[in-house]
């Protein structure tokens, strides 16, 4: 049984694999669903046909748009919604003051094979109160569902936005490169942010787990730690007061002075490197970047030029380029971008070059990444010339620090020559706007429309089982989401239909869809039914991301006062929403209530004609 | 091999289990550190003895204290570091451009029992630049841990952070409650939350996963959908204008109008109740409900009484106190918490009363949360007094909504009567700073020290293998954070004692200790070793949380404008920092490039005398 919450990230067989986290399980839920089925169960009511929605209230990050994501997740705990003994053991305690055995017996054998399932596709653009997700099943097994559901879709759904939000502001022809796993929240929020964010239209990870997991390119090159590991002596060893005092501080371990583990470039051990097309060795490679250095330095010297380079960081990235000849990229920023980092790495670079082989390019993770990349470029293209090196000037620049949708925005404005951002801990926790804050509703019974009122218009759920539409213009935009009852007719091609806002009367249009989109489709009918829409490979579902993203009209997209995608109802559910509104309210029998300043008053008239003037309205 | 992977909370035979997310393993870090670590090994420096330190910059929330979370885990996963034969599969094709076989095999044979590990005690209350672990062993190894072990505090200390910063401000009196799974970042974003929070001063989680797995209390009652479940023919359909409306939306299913499935008091299946003592059996718990509605609506009517309640959340309260009579807690928004919640759980509550039982109480999770809470405590004292029920007026009240520390604050200045808070999503996703910033810092290698230079001197790190003392006061109360070099005398109480600013020359002040306490104790030192710290159950770890809490002095504490707690090194430490400083920083031989203006400048002066002056300072 335990078998089922292992890892399987491929599907095989038409089953659907248990979710990608083996922590999620049908415990991975609040208590109070748990009492909830209790009470259901000894009610008798644990049967009983109920609809939810799973939607959110508004876009995050002050935007107009939404990317769905988590859905494979959601649809995999569904697949494989079983207890385990264990869970029932732990279960019997659990529930404060106990439970009737009864009930475990009925837990026993709960799964999902009277659950249905529709959803709008993973990777589409989505809006608010549209219904992400609608789970109709029974009641007390729907209700199990929500935390989980609602978990495996909000964090997707938000970082996934996040990026598809970073990716509109770099441009189409940047690298993004999510480097975020050491700030996420917890080890699967960084797999999670890997994965979720290649969908929204990142290009690489550095997350090895997740490129395992998913097979999303991997990216990644050395830290500062490395270049600091490399120490040459005629850096820090050239001046008597300099070892005099070092003596002094460390004077267990003087020994170590003197030391044959310290690292030069003259002591890095292997510098044998093949020419890349393996047609001739350079004996001495290290020899072959110094006089590249003092090539340059010769050079570029004349031309306004630098001093010495650390010679360190030299024999960092000789070493670095030594075990990937074919993929050099250097970190250049740990002693001095400009005057170090950057001819270092040209040294290096043009030794590589006389072997075959072209250098990647450079990061950049601090200082004035605008300024710094104009000034790499300026260098690469003066190396370019200066030596005769087609294509050199193109080196690729990559830059990370502490990166977000403004900060790229603003190095937009100020303009750069970055190719390649790497971006972290503001994409991954989704530092603007930390949650998404999805819910879950039940908006049907007994075929009986139920609805969760709210003195805040914006939390009002709106009620039945309904079908959901997106409607296209002739430019091809989408113009509209429209809800409409579960037996009203579909709207069509060419034919006008009125859509209206479900809350504001006076919000309304007209609409001849020049294309009709369904948006739920059957993602589950119980274990049996095969009729189901297939789950896509990742790279399929960030195509459909890219493609939707397209097809939205750039006003809606824009980052500041975007204009607010319209999501809208049919007549007859406009009619029924307002009906039932007022028929739920409370005390809706004494207006009067509505106008106290919270002192109570007693009712004045009666219920039943209040109703019949309501809804005559 | 794989089953290192499996999830294992307790402690067995002094073995260290594996951690708790499976998902938690040698891969799952960036893959440059799998490019350095094979860098390293082409230049035959894997082996080189490294030190680490793993410390944060600033305090979370604008605050100027953290507590440090995690180490557990971190551990767990040192102490179980290996490959599979799958991670190496894998890494073969995850190099860029490939590696030797031999590399393979190095890492075939990689563990940690070359590694050793000092930490901080999870659960302490810990400052800036202080190394919270540090990490010794060879320079690959334990460059292949930084990213996993630095993911694995930093959510883990903010959200314990958090949740003791939500302790401050409710008070030890009042019980907190962590709501968070649905909004948490990924699936054990929530299942870590409810961890953390719990060891940061919180009472009980309602995530089931969570209390299995740590044996947190678990809370929780039902949610608006389960009142909503239950519809009451009498307050739906009384009205035939109201039937008519809804066949005409529902016309296929009309049926369901007169189905036996809808319920109502009357109808609900099981009305039995046996007393607490099991003494006597109340035939009909819902009419005993009913007789005390109307018993309190008389009452309550003649001293202002409110008019009828919502007889689908009566019907929803009577189920669940039927199935929870030892614990009934109600939700008593989902109407109007003081027009129908309230008087319904009252009338509940006084039957359950008959039969020997207690009410809990009630939570209110909208509106405005001060009034609500006070009208109820009124309604509880009046029932208190009209029925003669002693300590009635007690009732629970448990609060919920979007809470956070500044609502608690809020609600504090305003004055409430609220017993128990439900935080949920501000407190799991650190809404108001949602990263936490840890790094991981070369210090040492070969027993050379090392420092990671900035312009920005608060990113500047510490060199040294260090050791760490936090000297108390007086009164109990910690002064000062203390970090000394690893041949340095320690510091003894009564001994006065130079601390330095790390970074600031004008700082320093002697300090006279009252009490010495070292803070890195020794969590690791190969597998073999046994003589290292426990690893203490949560419980405990709780504890000791709640204490170090205690023994900061209130003005470090406060919310707003906090005293900064001071973290000092010691003269000797101080003089060797800025030497090193110095002799690092880039073209230190060349002052003028200091009050450049970015442009250029060739150097002016030999870099020995320079130097020499400068440790002449």
């Amino acid at each position: 049984m335990e078998e089922r919450r292992e890892n399987g990230p491929m599907m095989t067989d038409g089953l659907i694999p248990s979710p990608t986290n083996p922590m999620v399980n049908p415990l991975l839920t609040d208590l109070y669903q748990y009492t909830m089925a209790y009470a259901y169960w000894k009610a008798g009511k644990h049967n009983e046909r109920a609809v939810f929605d799973l939607f959110f209230r508004r876009s995050p990050f002050g935007g107009e748009y939404t990317v769905f994501a988590g859905l494979e997740e959601c649809i995999r705990f569904i697949a494989n919604f079983k207890f385990t003994a264990e869970d029932i053991d732990f279960l019997r305690g659990a529930l404060p003051g106990g439970c009737e055995e009864g009930f475990l017996d009925y837990l026993r054998q709960v799964d999902c094979s009277e659950v249905e399932v529709y959803a709008i596709p993973e990777g589409s653009v989505v809006f608010p109160k549209v219904p992400l997700i609608r789970v109709e099943g029974p009641v007390a097994v729907a209700q199990l569902l929500e935390t989980t559901l609602v978990n495996l879709v909000n964090y997707a759904s938000l970082v996934a936005t996040n990026a598809a939000r970073h990716r509109r502001v770099a441009g189409n022809s940047k690298t993004l490169l999510e480097f975020g796993l050491r700030r996420a929240q917890g080890p699967d929020g960084g797999i999670s942010a890997s994965r979720y964010c290649y969908m929204g239209g990142f290009d690489a990870t550095s997350n090895v787990a997740a490129g395992r997991l998913f097979g999303i390119p991997l990216k990644g090159t050395h830290s500062h730690a490395f270049v600091s590991s490399f120490m040459v002596r005629k850096d820090f060893y050239c001046c008597p007061t300099v070892i005099m005092h070092h003596m002094i501080w460390c004077h267990a371990r003087t020994a170590s002075l003197t030391s044959p583990d310290m690292q030069s470039p003259d002591e890095i051990v292997e510098k044998l490197l093949r020419s890349a097309d393996a047609s001739t060795t350079c004996e001495d490679f290290v020899s072959l970047v110094q006089s590249w250095l003092r090539k340059i330095q010769r050079t570029r010297l004349s031309i306004g030029g630098f001093g010495e380079t650390n010679l360190s960081e030299l024999a960092a990235f000789t070493s670095y380029a030594l075990a990937f000849p074919d993929n050099f990229l250097a970190l250049v920023d740990t002693y001095d971008v400009l005057r170090s980092g950057i001819p270092n790495f040209c040294a290096v670079a043009l030794a590589l070059r006389d072997l075959g082989y072209t250098a990647i390019g450079i990061r950049l993770d601090s200082g004035d990444l605008a300024y710094l990349s104009g000034e790499a470029r300026k260098f690469f293209q003066a190396i370019e010339k200066d030596f005769g090196v087609p294509g050199f000037g193109k080196t690729s620049i990559t830059a990370s620090n502490d990166l977000n949708e403004e900060t790229l925005d603003h190095l937009n404005k100020q303009g750069h020559e970055i190719d390649a951002f790497g971006i972290g801990t503001y994409l991954v926790t989704c530092y603007s706007q930390p949650a998404l804050g999805c819910v879950f509703k039940l908006v049907e019974i007994n075929n009986q429309p139920r609805m969760k009122l709210s003195e805040d218009v914006s939390k009002v759920s709106i009620p039945c089982k309904k079908q959901c539409y997106r409607l296209y213009g002739k430019e091809g935009y989408a113009l509209v989401d429209l809800m409409i009852g579960e037996n009203e007719a579909a709207p069509k091609v060419g034919e006008r239909i009125l859509c209206r806002h479900p809350f504001n009367e006076s919000k309304r249009a007209y609409v001849v869809p020049q294309r009709v989109e369904e948006l739920l489709k059957c993602f589950w009918r119980g274990s049996t039914d095969k009729s189901r829409e297939e789950l896509l490979p990742l790279t399929d579902v960030r195509a459909r991301c890219m493609m939707q993203l397209e097809q939205m009209r750039p006003d809606h997209m824009r980052r500041l006062n975007p204009t607010p995608y319209k999501v809208s109802v049919s007549a007859k559910l406009y009619d029924f929403i307002h009906f039932l509104w007022l028929n739920e309210a409370p005390n809706l029998q004494d207006l009067k209530f509505w106008t106290s300043d919270g002192n109570q008053q007693k009712r004045t008239t009666s219920s039943d004609s209040q109703r019949s003037f309501l809804i005559e309205l």
